[in-house]
């Protein structure tokens, strides 16, 4: 067990493959299936939205899928990140628990995100893509995929959801400083936008409203794509250079987790953090309990309905087998704003369905408050999704307290929160409430899907 | 030479002593004066202000001073912090020159002021010390100082230069965060602010107006003291740090810097990367030029004198041998606030008035536009501070290539631009003007200064 505060790797041992966890599934992912014929979509169903090494990418079941050489290169620009080891926050817990957590807050956005942009960006570039176009929450994937294309020379449309946009101006200037087009979502831009503004002039959009502008804009142009921050195979398979760093660096600690916890929005901040643990516990039975945590305001994972819906809120994309509370569902206008969607990516949904993962949902006011704390102790102000984490952290330490176990607690600091103090403002100064939903409303959207086939 | 991207130090490596040029320095500093007896000041005359421990680390020449462990164990925090060769930007610039640069954004306030206001909260609070008050500039003083107090249990009232805190809104909250009171200076709370608000209700405020303020509150309270972050010896001294580090990191990478560069507010910034790489040129002969980087909009080492000054604008602090342009002088509401002050320390001035240290004055457009190159390079955001370190790096590795030299180039990256996006926001509309000083403007609030000793 280290007394250092930090576990640090060299950039020799930056992974050099991504860890595809669909090889270790005991049940595969259902596939998708087109909107139209409710038949399994094929690789050209999705070629006008994404260069065809990424849709490879999406079914493939090969183990490892190798890193490029050119990703690896901008990879190296800020990984290796720093494991810490949470000795403060354990003291002011007065927990036995150890604390680790994985600090992505280094990248160039000052999040997880860039990890998937960079090769997202590259295979584009690869393909002779100009444009990309994409959607953006809290402004975290927006930012990071502005840095990733202005290093690999391609043009950025970016759909940002409009509570975002006005709660957080200074993303957009972050990712203007990259290059980046910027748009309040919904916008007058797209048929889509317009349709949400005649129904909701006031609308404060959401991440599957941004998401129907963005497709909407790459289908309609041959020279551009589409790019998703989260939700798609391809897009949690980049994020394991996340988990495989921290096994190692868990390693040089000399411990093993008992439980590993990362926030959930869509699923790629958890799987990056999770699945190369969960590869031990798949392979060789080894004991890890991986928890997603999601905001209550938005709980798909732990009132959701395991179902095919669609992955943006129009319905242009195909039907995706997720834990969903249905594709019309717009979250309250929480600050954690990477968290507001409404179904969660098929891996994760086919790994919680199988019993393999856990989730809960936890109130922006515990998080907020536990984010606090955790700036008083550790030093690093957290994002508002990233608190999530650390709320339940929070309650896995007292519990270990009150058991009186020495249970050895991972989590995902995903991101830093400097770009989000206006939240912690509104925190301070009594503004924020918590958001519970009723039956009725989680029941409403859901019945929309009847028309749509199960996922058996 | 290393290729690698980062040059990474473990937490064994942290310096365990803070070195003090006093011991090296061919001519020592000039004493303070008293402002009223205009003699030299004795540590009595500074105890209502500092704790005993602190003014003693002000006029030693011991040549090492050992890191408390209470420190060190606070440092563990954020320290070693990474040294970067900047490739990318060197393929950008087209430049022979070897580029590498010291980031000290990675601590809690995201600046290098904690490496300073960890010690200072500790010594106060050995010494009893209940309450601490300070100024700041843009905010990196105030946070690091809020967050170390915190740490120790003490509590902290800050005056925050009006400017800033209406520019930089959230540096408040996260000095908020950390459980500091702000105020606006001037601020009807003292004397000092009243006297400048009458005569000015529209101040922008000051470093030097904010200090006058800060004083003055802790001289009438025998259980509150005042921090500065700059400027004084024993600040100087505890920034050591970077540099001790940089020196390894160097070695490690297989070179020493023929430049080292950084921005100059008051002198800490300066002296805590270049110092340590000094002490080779003072004791060894070695080439290396430092080069302090301050705003043309207040160019006291360019421009100013070198004269016994007040280190706050009403005159309440001894009088301190420094280039100056006089503490009645309010420079242009720029954004890299933490450069506005009218002085500099006396150890800087002394090794500049000795011609063993170099100064140059560059415009915030240069700066920015160097910001946001290195952003789109580098993948940081520097702070504006920091970008005038960039654009002093620009110029030499110009240089290089014209002289067709491998020179190997070194600077401070000392806090990053997450904070600061409303300036790069105010940038790219072009909002931002240069500030050219007229030498009727230097000449007469130096002239303020003809009834004080001159400095022989």
């Amino acid at each position: 067990m280290s007394q250092d505060h930090k576990i640090l790797l060299s950039e020799k041992e930056i992974p050099r493959q991504w860890y595809n966890i669909q090889a270790d599934m005991p049940n595969p992912c259902l596939p998708p299936l087109h909107p139209g014929t409710k038949a399994p979509v094929g690789p050209e169903d999705l070629s006008p939205l994404f260069p065809m090494e990424l849709i490879k990418q999406e079914v493939t079941r090969e183990r490892y899928i190798e890193i490029p050489d050119e990703v690896f290169n901008i990879y190296k620009i800020w990984r290796p990140t720093p494991l810490f080891r949470a000795h403060r926050l354990e003291a002011f817990l007065d927990t036995p628990a150890h604390i680790y957590y994985k600090y992505e807050g280094v990248s160039p956005a000052g999040s997880h995100k860039p990890n998937t942009a960079v090769p997202q960006a590259y295979y584009n570039k690869q393909e002779g893509v100009k444009k990309i176009t994409t959607e953006t929450g809290a402004g975290q994937w927006g930012s990071a995929l502005a840095y990733a294309c202005h290093v690999f020379g391609i043009d950025l449309e970016v759909y940002m959801v409009k509570v975002s946009y006005e709660q957080k101006p200074y993303r957009k200037t972050l990712m203007n400083t990259w290059g980046a087009e910027v748009f309040p979502s919904p916008s007058p831009r797209t048929q889509a936008g317009k349709q949400i503004l005649s129904r909701q002039p006031n609308s404060p959009g959401s991440l599957g409203i941004a998401i129907s502008e963005a497709v909407e804009r790459a289908a309609g142009d041959p020279d551009t794509k589409y790019a998703l921050g989260s939700v798609l195979n391809h897009v949690l398979l980049h994020q394991t250079v996340v988990g495989q760093e921290a096994l190692l660096q868990m390693e040089k600690a000399g411990e093993f987790p008992d439980v590993v916890i990362a926030p959930f929005g869509g699923g790629s901040n958890f799987a990056g953090l999770s699945f190369p643990f969960l590869r031990h516990k798949l392979k060789e039975g080894r004991k890890v309990r991986c928890i997603a945590v999601e905001p209550a305001s938005c709980p798909k994972l732990t009132r959701g309905e395991f179902r095919y819906d669609f992955g943006d809120t129009v319905g242009m994309t195909p039907l995706i087998p997720m834990y969903t509370l249905g594709h019309s569902f717009v979250p309250a206008s929480i600050h954690a704003g990477g968290l507001r969607y409404h179904g969660a990516g098929a891996i994760v949904s086919q790994l919680l369905k199988d019993g393999l993962i856990d989730a809960v949902a936890i109130q922006q006011l515990e998080c907020f408050q536990a984010g606090v704390t955790f700036a008083r102790t550790e030093g690093i102000l957290p994002a508002p999704e990233a608190t999530h984490a650390i709320a339940e952290v929070f309650r896995q330490a007292r519990q270990a307290r009150e058991a009186g176990e020495a249970r050895t607690i991972l989590f995902n600091l995903c991101g830093h929160g400097y770009l989000d103090l206006a939240a912690y403002e509104d925190y301070f100064n009594g503004n924020l409430k918590d958001h519970e939903l009723t039956d009725q409303e989680v029941k409403e959207h859901l019945s929309e899907l009847a028309e749509y086939p199960l996922p058996v």
